[in-house]
């Protein structure tokens, strides 16, 4: 991604955060947070583009933990609206795995996979990732309220 | 904790990040970044003392997410070398317990407690912690290398 795809990807990922159904930061999260989780902390953000560059999903990687926990990383994906049902998803996690990789992260770990989110769990799970806990009510979905969710994990090295 | 406890506090935890083997944080740490993470991040910190002012350990108590995962806390504790053996970390636990109550969590969540530590995994199961997940190899141990590290989880609502 470059800094001046932040717009575009700021009008993507926000009415997902808006939501509350699916992330953990606040529905009321300034642009400039936004900014800061998803590009400034991360290591890396990418965006996804069909052939016309337009940007159909976006992910970052990152640390999980600092220091002797570093070797794990994080990353949160989103596609947007208008590309959901293509497999864009399914591209940036397996694309994310390949960069974890190259970055020298020996596994991969999510650390509050929301358990309604269900198309989300099936597909972690397709792809490699283990559900190793469950931490219930961790999530207050903004319609369902507390909702459990999964510590999922990918050993990658 | 007061503010000008700070030095002491530091004595105490340096050299448990220094030895790498029970904290994530970079046995490299800075005092400013350890400052950061132990006083100025958390919601809270706490000391513990003898009858004659000495302070025999510390912990911090603070959301382990942002917003619609906030009602979940995450304490660190740590006991001084000269303090071990004597029930401080258990103390300091059941109060880490009282005061997240009391500060409205509804949850507390340990993201990774090293296997190898298998005195504070017990004392954590007698104090009500269950084991949610184990993450392999997660810990890079600076004396055994990469270790499984858990995640434990109690609901106080």
């Amino acid at each position: 991604m470059q800094e001046n795809e932040w717009l575009a990807v700021w009008r993507l990922i926000e009415p997902v955060f808006r939501a509350g159904e699916t992330y953990a930061f606040s529905p009321e999260i300034l642009e400039d947070e936004a900014r800061k989780v998803w590009l400034a902390t991360p290591t890396a953000t990418y965006v996804a583009k069909d052939d016309e560059g337009n940007i159909l999903g976006t992910y970052f990687i990152k640390p999980n933990q600092p220091g002797l926990g570093s070797h794990v990383c994080n990353c949160g994906y989103i596609v947007g609206e208008q590309a959901r049902g293509q497999g864009v998803a399914a591209l940036m996690c397996e694309h994310s795995q390949v960069e974890a990789r190259r970055l020298g992260f020996r596994a991969m770990q999510y650390n509050l996979v929301v358990a309604t989110n269900e198309g989300a769990v099936r597909l972690w799970q397709r792809l490699g990732f283990e559900i190793v806990g469950r931490l219930p009510g961790a999530f207050k979905h903004s319609r369902f309220g507390y909702v459990d969710a999964f510590v999922m994990y990918k050993q990658l090295a």
